[in-house]
């Protein structure tokens, strides 16, 4: 079977080895003599699934007995909800940077629960970029401050979180896991699954426990992070596929070293940024010191060209690398399971391109 | 590989060829060189996925345009505050009738929401049943009136729905595609996919959409029905995965014929209530006429002799006969893909079993 290299922003790459193993027990978990799609969720071999896929986010976070951990389904786009129906009290104010199309969209939705500070704006910004922290006014007594680590669609990062007196909430869908940061530094971090933690379908969401009492009593019970706090994730069926694979891909991620990952991470990143910026034909989206290590955004002199140079790509094998349908371009997502060999055929593609069309 | 006879009510045993295909094609979707979970969601693998997946809906249940299908992320707990939600205006009322466990958690939902009168309530009624049409007296000018077709833990089941002025909403969890019935007589159907439908993790929407302009412009945007109909279940990234798995499992029974899946699963469970019927050793939990098709509940002569029966059938490779933890007793779940041959395996085990400790 010949696998592609999939640049794809999302559902994107699954580590092959842990396709494998689900492949390889689809139909029989564990000799269980059923799938584990068929398991119940309150039978002891679900829960041992259930049980390490929390443990495997305990310890790659590192987080202490303040936070807790939580698979709610609705992906991202239900946090947008969640988050100030559950946060943000009557009479209260929360701040938002606006860093671009994701931020955005939390933006619009916490207008509909209640009053939101935009305390910066770089949503619009070419080249794309996140604001800088000292930039940052903060709001005395905002209910909490929300940021988007990574901008999947402009191709920016935030680099240094931060420090802030209200709880962080921070929507890290698209870079969760892969690199190093203090997780105690924030209130609450959610991120939808289908980029660096599994199939789609659902959001991690790991918060500090004493923000669960915030929410006030009306509010839905599936929508209330502290029905999901109190009944383990397993208020209701979740779902099991999912976070079956979010188990084995933690569990990867613990065997291959988290360190091991951010190292390898930040080289697959470097070496596209190197050939962006060794070259004039191809030109990067993001202001350097926010350029994405997940999503790599850059143009070519022309949209003409942009078309054939991924069309040519797909057809050797580089699937997913057109940018997103509201900015065009060119962007290569490049999340953990993305592999090394992939990063180098872009780039000797890359430069291939260039010569013949440069 | 031995395959086990899972009773369990869900998740649930799915069809032996619907997870043999996904077993063959997980790494590579229809020689794409990716796995259906690593496919974007916009691309056009994907989409033909979500469209057979919601035409094959449409053929099963043979609707009209004037129903739109939907698949909603969080289950039929989700459908518990959607459907107050969007339909109960403010200053009005619906109807509900209790008819059990999974009605109940229906009813406490939508009294968030808004006045909510209980027309009938069957809940706690030993035999357990379903309530009589004759005996509902419907609310003028309620809202809609909420049903729940089946319910799993009681062993209930709706037979002849009830012809109501005001939309018919029913929760079809655990007997969707099970059986005949007109889909045209309900104004909403929502169904957990975890049981008749595929993997844990979503609900399945059938909806007039006369209904979806009903909903106030404040609630959330995720929880609108109107904004999954707008998208075509393509707001946010979908659980692509259970989508696909949904759409081979409907695929499954256009292929069997569903009306030969209706007479077989007549036929499944009326051999087991023939069982029950021609011992005084075993016990049907239900009112004759309200017996579930879908989940067969019943009583041995002591809570004792019930473990034992339950333990020494899971040692013979049927697993999940364990009654709900509420109420206790014996449950066989037996679903769309529950085989036949599990079925005659059980009524010679009860056989076997009665012989010995009867």
């Amino acid at each position: 079977m010949a696998r592609v290299f999939n640049f794809g922003a999302g559902p994107a790459a699954l580590p092959v080895e842990v396709l494998e193993e689900a492949q390889r027990e689809l139909l029989d978990f564990k000799g269980s003599g059923m799938s584990i799609m068929e398991h119940s969720h309150r039978g002891k071999e679900y829960d041992a699934v259930h049980g390490e896929a929390i443990q495997n986010i305990r310890t790659l976070l590192a987080l202490s007995d303040d936070y807790t951990v939580l698979f709610i389904q609705g992906g991202a786009s239900m946090q947008f909800a969640m988050v100030p129906m559950n946060l943000l009290g009557a009479g209260q104010s929360a701040d938002y940077v606006n860093s671009g199309a994701w931020a955005d969209k939390a933006i619009k939705e916490a207008k509909l629960f209640g009053k939101v500070n935009v305390i910066a704006n770089t949503g619009k910004d070419i080249p794309t970029r996140m604001p800088k922290n000292s930039d940052l006014q903060f709001t005395p007594d905002a209910a909490y401050v929300h940021i988007t680590s990574n901008e999947t669609i402009a191709g920016s990062q935030w680099k240094d979180f931060p420090r802030t007196a209200a709880p962080l909430v921070a929507d890290m869908s698209s870079d969760i896991l892969s690199r190093p940061f203090d997780a105690g530094q924030f209130g609450l971090i959610y991120a939808g699954a289908q980029k660096n933690l599994g199939p789609s379908g659902m959001a991690l969401v790991v918060m500090r426990r004493d923000l669960l009492d915030r929410a006030p009593a009306t509010i839905p019970t599936m929508l209330k992070y502290k029905t999901h706090s109190e009944e383990n994730s397993l208020y209701n069926t979740p779902p099991t596929f999912a976070i079956y694979v979010l188990m084995l891909v933690t569990r990867w991620i613990l065997k291959m070293g988290p360190q091991t990952l951010y190292k390898q991470n930040a080289e697959k990143a470097g070496r596209i940024y190197h050939a962006l910026d060794a070259s004039a034909f191809y030109k990067a989206t993001a202001v350097k010191e926010f350029r994405s290590d997940m999503n790599i955004t850059f143009r070519l002199p022309t949209e003409a060209l942009e078309e054939q140079f991924i069309k040519e790509a797909s057809k050797l094998g580089m699937k997913g690398l057109k940018g997103h349908r509201s900015v065009g371009g060119v962007r290569a997502s490049i999340y953990n399971a993305f592999p090394m060999a992939g990063v180098d055929a872009l780039v000797a593609f890359m430069k291939e391109f260039e010569k013949k069309n440069g």
